[in-house]
């Protein structure tokens, strides 16, 4: 492949200071590059038929898609794609990618620090320090814990070695098998009971894909154990938040930690805002630093003109 | 040393349910074991001549220890020794030893748990939640951070490691050269204005004697990093109080993490309560699981009984 010299690369993400921001980076790093810098869908508009690389969030407004005659590659901001995906509107010669490998630590520390926050009970230290109550709680520890991780991608894997080096027990649970040397045992779809049974803590970090959503359910909280905290950082749908609510009601698990939504923000009136056991964060587990994805996007632009496969490539069928 | 065989066995603590516990656990281990195990003052001035062994917490009446006339050896189930040091009251030819190695696990924990909590801003996701309100905060990472551990004694080196594993950089500061690998650098004791230059966390793991009371001062906190924060789990007057609190309200570090205090429970009207940036925990990072105390306890035990230098040996003189 013979890329275009002096591509257009359309740059959208759907907060503006953001978009301001990728566009310093990039024209900093490389002066001869053409940015169509895209703040609202109008911009889009006029621009989308002249982009040769789109570098998006995974907020685009999906409809102009069909409009990208010149479109080659899109790179997206955001690890989860499904929303390209699930639009079906990518053109078949356009080729998707995704960033790799950065999210893995931010993630793991987000999955590590809360994991703690619950076995140091902080929630209810932090209450009581607001009543000014001295009140030393039962805490536990990380030693005899045992961490299931859903999903063995880049994240799930960076994850998983984080929790070993802790002294974690990890077991891990993937469609196919990866040997991963600080994983206790790897388990095939079809054992999820028996993982999901082992887990202390079961940690989302699957692609949402037709296959995966609503992949957690009331079968697989029955599978957990009533001590287990589920972790979801991945996305949403992936957890059947009516059974979750149940579950939760019913005390089949102990507690969550979500920080992904079927609709975010989540409405003010949803019921999970009221579970003392649950931990709500605003979906900041992997946060993408403009810095980062601006760097990765600049190395996969350099192979993209030298001809080379580019990395993060995404199987379209697949969905991830 | 040959060792009275069937010795008297005093044990304290100053939560009544405790001494029933360790009592079972030292039952169930040895049944020839004669085992005095006392609740309150009277009972330990009933017993207290006869005893040939002192397992007890830090809260021993130290005035009966005169009384102790055929006492050989105390063995603490605290890390910190300093009431029965500063008692000045342990007859010259008696062994204090205090547990090692236990508390580092639990203690790391705690420091990792509370650094990620500070740099995750889960003090005001909390309150957020309590609110129902989805607000992404600014979150930070461990990268590039460095953390400090004064005092690289067992629980000290434990914690650098741990720390150092999950990719922080970790400068130490002792009396003495240790030499750990998993240290940046080591600072030695005139060299704390640069120590605390460097830490974005200073952690105390100090024993508390005559030469660390009052250790962290006015000069100590204008060392700091304004960004810092200073993470305490070791014993309350390391740090001058008023110092801290006015270091606090003017900004001069951001913030502090304090399991001890000068009195504990910390009063209600004390004003460290009421910062913000400061969380306040019941003395609860180390602690002390009599099933790990009760086996350290026995295996020190049988080195008694079989004339073997015994475990955690205190020097008196130098406190620790």
């Amino acid at each position: 492949m013979k890329a275009k010299s002096n591509p257009n690369i359309l740059v959208y993400y759907h907060k503006e200071k953001y978009v301001d921001w990728y566009k310093e980076l990039l024209e900093r790093a490389r002066k001869d590059l053409t940015i169509l810098a895209c703040k609202e869908k109008n911009q889009i508009e006029k621009n989308i038929e002249k982009a040769d690389i789109l570098f998006s969030g995974h907020r685009f407004p999906m409809e102009l898609l069909p409009r990208a005659k010149n479109l080659k590659w899109i790179q997206s901001m955001s690890a989860g794609v499904e929303n390209f995906i699930r639009s079906k509107l990518i053109p078949s010669n356009v080729i998707l990618t995704k960033p790799k490998g950065i999210f893995g630590s931010l993630m793991a520390e987000y999955v590590i620090g809360y994991i703690l926050a619950i076995l140091k009970n902080m929630k209810k230290t932090f209450e009581n320090q607001a009543n000014k109550l001295w009140e030393p709680l039962e805490v536990d520890g990380l030693q005899h814990k045992t961490v299931g991780i859903m999903g063995l991608g880049s994240v799930g894997a960076h994850i998983a070695y984080r929790l070993h080096l802790l002294g974690l027990e990890v077991i891990g649970l993937d469609e196919q098998e990866r040997n991963l040397p600080y994983l206790a045992k790897e388990y095939p779809v079809e054992g999820m009971d028996n993982f999901l049974g082992k887990s202390d803590f079961v940690v989302l970090t699957v692609p949402l894909t037709e296959s995966t959503e609503g992949i957690i359910g009331e079968k697989q909280f029955m599978s957990m154990k009533e001590s287990a905290h589920l972790i979801n950082i991945s996305r949403g749908p992936l957890v059947q938040e009516k059974a979750l609510i149940k579950s939760l009601q019913k005390g089949m698990i102990a507690g969550a930690v979500l920080d992904v939504f079927n609709e975010e923000p989540l409405p003010k009136d949803h019921p999970l805002w009221n579970f003392k056991n649950v931990i709500i964060t605003p979906h900041i587990s992997g946060p993408s630093l403009p810095e980062d994805l601006a760097k990765i996007f600049l190395e996969n632009l350099k192979r993209w003109e030298e001809g080379k496969k580019l990395e993060g490539m995404v199987d379209i069928h697949k969905g991830y």
